[in-house]
């Protein structure tokens, strides 16, 4: 069984507005609630290419209630740990001109609920993969992974990990099964900026140096590379009319798995991902997921030597 | 037993945030929800001077059950009908310059859940008060309220109706026991524009022929004016420093039948509707209404001949 974690998920609370003035009043009519949160997101993902998956993670309030119960509704099995205070609301205004994006800190998790959390992790009976994904919330350090990490050492389950915080390059000693980083993340983490194929090479052999077993390197609209420490493969991105980026990281990932984990379909898994990722980036939210099975179809995995 | 009738609730969320920026992610900090609607500001400021009332209105989705949750919790009985679309969250963000409203249209309610409500109404044992206040919901058109009064008509229920509305002017003929425009809404619904005391007394006098048998006419830092259709009396307003009329008329309303319905004191009623609408209109959502022992004191009623 895959689990999910996801330590400070979010309502995405999307409005649209035919304008945004300050002091008068602005009329908007059914603004829309999604639950998100990165590893929620992956959930997502696998669920839909028909992989189930658990979810954990901190939830409070009438607003994680609501994700709880909308994840439940699509069949998940949900662990929360429940904190006292709301989950947060991320707000997107979008006013037919710009968008607007109020996104919340969350709320602060004391420290014995997150003990809780690393209780609910070391009770697991039947996780064999736990994807953390996502930033953690305030009132818990980057000593926190290295908690989670060693929990999960002594019980055998295998990590997969999605972190933008430059704490990543400490966890690869603990040799994760795979690490999702984009070229952004690895210029802010490791400080390497990828202009080529041999730059990317370059990092794929530092990064299983230090203890990444398999790596995904999502670049946007320049595609994906994936290195398994033996070879590498690389597969173009289809060309979208491109809306945000949220979530299209999350739902690669998520496509990537539903293959990788399962099926071991190397060259699928990477199509699906590339596709995957770039139908959410035309998307609201996740979107409908319609387009990949065409997108797929425009896409080439070749090996890089 | 009073009841309070709020067919389009509301959660009030109030995001702070240093800026508000197209395009960049503005990060913000514990926004707050509170339960909103023109009716439960009415049984808030009930409950907080001592008298208890019940909650009627239409509720739906997670945001529904919050509101539910927190009148429940601070002791209200909440009689709602069920709707299919979660209950609006109207957002405000201040930006330490601006505020900027987005006020959602709310949920289209089906005839099936307005009969609903109706035959709650119909099946009430315990209701001598009804307190109709705020816009009636999508999907629901003005001759609802004729029904609302003719189902109050023959279970000699007496009601008190706060509306924006040009309806009012119809609805009076059902002689309500009490409504309570504004100086602005007496010029919307009526066309009369309030100059001087003279315009007052001939409104009020117009007002009780089309058949309101009690009118309070609260007209912001002017002050409020009452009449009973035999006199006429005035209550100042404290100086304050003024900051949204939001909730402030409900408060007013709320605080004045604290006192008129059941100790029949009219000039203390009139003294703390002037002074809770005065501490309301300087705080955030209804505030602590912690002045308003302070701002009783320098008000005076008097006669208006």
């Amino acid at each position: 069984m895959i689990y999910t974690l996801t330590t400070n998920p979010a309502i995405d609370m999307n409005i649209q507005s035919k304008k945004i003035e300050p002091s008068v009043v602005n009329r908007v009519e059914n603004s829309k609630y999604f639950p998100n949160g990165k590893g929620i997101n992956v959930s997502l993902v696998l669920k839909h290419y028909g992989i189930n998956s658990k979810v954990l993670g901190f939830f409070g309030g009438f607003t994680g209630k609501f994700i709880k119960d909308e994840l439940e509704a699509q069949e998940f099995e949900v662990i929360p740990v429940w904190i006292d205070h709301p989950t947060r609301i991320n707000v997107f205004i979008n006013d037919e001109k710009d968008e607007f994006k109020l996104v919340d800190k969350g709320p602060f998790i004391p420290q014995f609920q997150q003990k809780e959390l690393l209780n609910v992790i070391r009770n697991l009976t039947d996780c064999k993969y736990l994807v953390i994904s996502g930033s953690l919330p305030q009132g818990i350090d980057d000593s926190y992974y290295d908690k989670i990490f060693n929990i999960c050492k002594e019980k055998n389950i295998d990590i997969i990990i999605d972190i933008s915080s430059t704490k990543l390059k400490e966890l690869l000693k603990f040799k994760p099964l795979l690490i999702k980083p984009n070229d952004e993340e690895i210029k802010d983490i490791f400080g390497i900026e990828l202009k080529n194929e041999l730059d990317v090479k370059k990092t794929f052999i530092k990064l299983h140096e230090m203890g990444a077993r398999n790596v995904l390197l999502t670049m946007g609209d320049k595609g994906l590379y994936f290195s398994d420490g033996k070879k590498i493969h690389y597969c173009n991105a289809p060309k979208i009319k491109f809306l945000s980026s949220a979530c299209a990281g999350d739902a690669a990932l998520g496509a990537f798995l539903s293959e990788w984990i399962v099926e071991k379909d190397l060259e699928l898994a990477l199509k699906k991902a590339s596709a995957t990722g770039a139908n959410v980036a035309e998307s609201e939210g996740l979107g409908s997921l319609s387009n990949v099975e065409n997108y797929i179809k425009q896409l080439k995995v070749r090996g890089v030597y």
